[in-house]
């Protein structure tokens, strides 16, 4: 694959990863990021992240031929809606948002002809923020989803796939909903239970804290503003994989205060054997 | 502080890396090891971990000078109680024990004249087993709390207190009680909430979990028996904590129920102030 120009609206830890990947891989032979401040863009232009900062989505939009939308969840759908009447025939759209089913669904139809988009959703990230942290192999083995709609092109389809392929990605094709419920319970669900942790941590019991509280509420260092809007946008999935939580440790709850000991470890065992099988 | 003869009863990855680290820092002239399969034991002895390796509890008690218990904390009473008999005049006995009310309570005013315990629980640990995952600095600049209950002698605590310090540890001396309530909520709650998360993973979406859902159930991959030793000697401590994490997340579903994403986003922010000070 190679793109002319590839337009990253939205220079994050994901956009900017991007970024420096399509660099490294001579993806794109012109790259322009589009945020809010383009001046603190400039900076990531001058260490060679990007050939170009904007403020304006339209302009960046005019030129591009391939836009992906790295922005918080809840404003992705207007953003492209608002760019997509500026971008040339045969140009494609599509994201890096952590929920899919109402991105997919409020631009269903309504982008001009000759412009398609489809949904992405790396699966990549961290609780780190910002440009700064970039970092070219973020998706190099990971896996990207691809989120096609009823009416997505098929060729569009097959180029996303190749974009994120030519990221290191390897990609596999899910429906909008399924996806945002599989999200649910292995990304949106951990972040509260984490956040839940770290919240009730008395100040305290700081210092007594080691690597396994640590490593159980790192997701919670995640922007509240990003994690908000996720929680948002997939609020009845998020719903649901938390009742399936509140029923286990109510279960887990009863073991420990009868004292069933045998079945308590048998629970245990079950989610180590899960657990290992994830690797490190 | 120099020890002629150090027993370590219980060579997992505690008292290996003890063992290792006694060795490297010369704190001890002779090192034995005490184990149900002293077989296993002798590779640790041709490694250089051990000097000796023996399944004779009793033995390498009549030897030592000091003696830590590194077994499951279900056992750690009994087989000091056992012990204790054959120590020398003036022997030390300490343990690992991630829990510690009922052992200290156990002990307490039975062990035989000028034989003293103090109990420790250094703060450091992973989700591996055995010696064979041993490091020399398992204990650099993490902290070891010591739980010397009513009776127990000034001077063992000191002879103790300087023990970990010569492993590279920060001490820090509580009250037993309130030593198995803090850990409930830094320790075994996470456990627990990761063991939860773990366990209603559907299979099929492991493919679909990042490093999100990996950091925060790592610690599921501890030993099951273990584990659930830890939850039964300190049932009631983590039933208190377990209370408090499902009171949070019972608000948090009501936040996310009724779409109160400013009031979500502040717990998410409150939540990743904790976290951010813990650092990584």
């Amino acid at each position: 694959m190679k793109i002319h120009t590839l337009a990253i609206a939205g220079v994050g830890l994901i956009g900017g990863s991007i970024a420096l990947a399509a660099r490294q891989r001579r993806l794109a032979e012109h790259i322009v990021g589009v945020g809010r401040r383009p001046d603190a863009l400039r900076q990531a232009v001058s260490q060679g992240l990007l050939h170009e900062a904007t403020g304006e989505l339209a302009g960046a939009a005019r030129q591009a031929d391939l836009i992906i939308f790295c922005t918080p969840v809840d404003g992705i759908a207007d953003q492209i809606l608002a760019a997509a009447p500026a971008c040339k025939a045969g140009a494609l759209i599509t994201d890096a948002g952590s929920t899919k089913a109402r991105i997919v669904q409020a631009l269903e139809g309504r982008l001009p002809a000759g412009v398609d988009f489809v949904g992405s959703h790396p699966l990549a990230g961290s609780e780190k923020r910002g440009w700064e942290h970039a970092d070219a192999a973020l998706f190099q083995d990971r896996l990207t989803i691809l989120t096609p709609g009823p009416r997505t092109n098929q060729q569009a389809l097959e180029r996303t796939t190749a974009f994120w392929r030519a990221l290191g990605s390897r990609v596999r094709v899910m429906d909008p909903d399924r996806h945002d419920q599989a999200l649910a319970m292995t990304s949106h669900l951990p972040h509260l239970a984490a956040a839940a942790l770290a919240g009730i941590l008395p100040p305290e019991l700081a210092e007594l804290t080691a690597t396994g509280f640590r490593d159980t509420t790192r997701v919670a260092s995640g922007d509240p503003g990003l994690w908000t809007a996720i929680f948002q946008e997939n609020q009845a999935g998020v719903l649901t994989a938390l009742d399936r939580l509140r029923e286990r440790l109510l279960g887990l709850r009863g073991l420990l205060e009868s004292g069933d000991w045998v079945a308590l470890q048998e629970e245990l065992a079950q989610a180590k054997k899960v657990r290992d099988a994830l690797g490190n």
